[in-house]
């Protein structure tokens, strides 16, 4: 498809022990999809430097455009991804004068509307330290700072757990910048089809996407009280949402002829 | 901690493109946490043979004792789960009998359900080929058995994506299995901290998980009603549940304790 490719790693134990679901990941998917990039592959790792480290070495050396990276950038001991991602590029943290004027501000506001002093602790010190030759990436809504570094073809983006923040850094500074390197338009429709088998339907689909090699068809069994259907996802990426829709409105005809001499139904 | 350690692989595009959440792993993630095992990675990728292989190969050179891949074992097109399990393994597809049977069993009971005559096509007999040396599991609940293949000191379990099906597999075949290996008994608990700020947490919690090495401590901040308070959620396991919540009251006991002295609220 010729899209930017995206690899998302998301880290917190939280994830692996199923206390979370892990929703930034696939708001992420949604957004850089809809975009006109493409995501390929998620991984979701604990808070461990080594852990951090091998994911993202795996991931730079399958060549995407961006790896962005999801959790533990705050104050705390188990807040390692930055000290990870450092370990995969050979780089060392260093305060950065940037973040450490973001992080000040912050505490300067929640002083002044509290009317308390708050002490620049080392842990406050903790999110000013990035990866050598970072960037910070200023967050509206919390007090860590984003990060993004350049590692040969690959831009690696770090963003806070907290999905404001993580959602509120993506928005104002990630999506501009996907928008502007993609050549594509993402466009999706359903199709409800009752009255046939899956199994049956494989074969259909088969054939239509040999057809129309741009487009993706995908069948999922669904229920809806109690009576079976199966719903037909058809996605596509052109270079313009006009030709997007044209083509799937070519396959999703094509196939409800087929289906409907099955004896099946179409809506 | 001594535990059995899984990897998950969730496969599917549709979880790339951000259209389905995904709740499987997530499903998984608990049920094998609190049955004494320890997930250590999440993998999701798309349908596609290369990809399947390359995820599964990665992970059994981290040589954990389970790998658990969710999604693409029906009979469509898209279905390429097995295929690139076999690739990674350096096995091929045969039919299996087992399997067969099983595939048939369901065609048979829909036939006396329905009064209409199931044809055993091709995308139906799919079902039933998976990598040579594995052994089929029975699926309670739809058509496309489970698959079980040991590599080295890995077993390789493969599993539908439709959650009902995939849960009713686990339930059936692989939490009794986990349970009888198990050693360990797991065990979390919260508390709600109020007027602290989570950066001045950082270091009590870094103090009471070096005083309680077998308990892992992570700080959630949390919003209710437009109030913030930071959420410390503990968990551990041991070989007991008695032991576990005694250990996890030591710590909770001696952090309400630090947080008191600073000002804080516990609750």
């Amino acid at each position: 498809m010729g899209s930017a490719a995206f690899e998302l790693v998301a880290v917190g134990n939280e994830l692996l022990i199923g206390r979370i679901l892990d929703t930034n990941s696939h708001f992420l998917a949604k957004r850089i999809t809809i975009l006109g990039g493409r995501v390929s592959r998620i991984t979701i790792i604990g808070d461990d430097v080594d852990e951090v480290a091998s994911a993202i070495r795996d991931a730079v050396r399958r060549r995407p455009s961006f790896i962005i990276t999801v959790g533990g950038l705050g104050p705390t001991f188990d807040d390692k991804t930055l000290e990870g991602v450092a370990e995969a590029l050979g780089k060392s943290l260093t305060l950065n004068e940037e973040a450490l004027e973001m992080v000040k501000e912050k505490y300067r506001r929640m002083e002044a509307s509290t009317g308390r002093f708050i002490e620049l602790t080392p842990p406050r010190v903790k999110m000013a330290k990035i990866p050598e030759g970072s960037k910070p990436l200023y967050n509206p809504v919390g007090t860590a700072p984003g990060v993004m570094v350049k590692h040969g073809e690959t831009t690696i983006i770090s963003l806070p757990g907290v999905p404001s923040e993580m959602e509120a850094i993506f928005n104002e500074a990630i999506a501009p910048l996907i928008k502007s390197i993609s050549k594509s338009c993402f466009y999706e429709e359903s199709l409800k089809v009752e009255r046939v088998y899956e199994s049956d339907l494989a074969p259909l689909i088969d054939e239509a996407m040999r057809e129309n090699p741009m487009i993706y068809i995908k069948s999922h069994p669904r229920r809806e009280e109690g009576k079976a259907h199966i719903e037909l996802h058809f996605t596509t990426s052109a270079e313009n949402i006009e030709k997007a829709k044209e083509r799937i409105s070519k396959a999703i005809e094509k196939i409800s002829k087929l289906i409907l001499s099955l004896g099946g139904k179409v809506s």
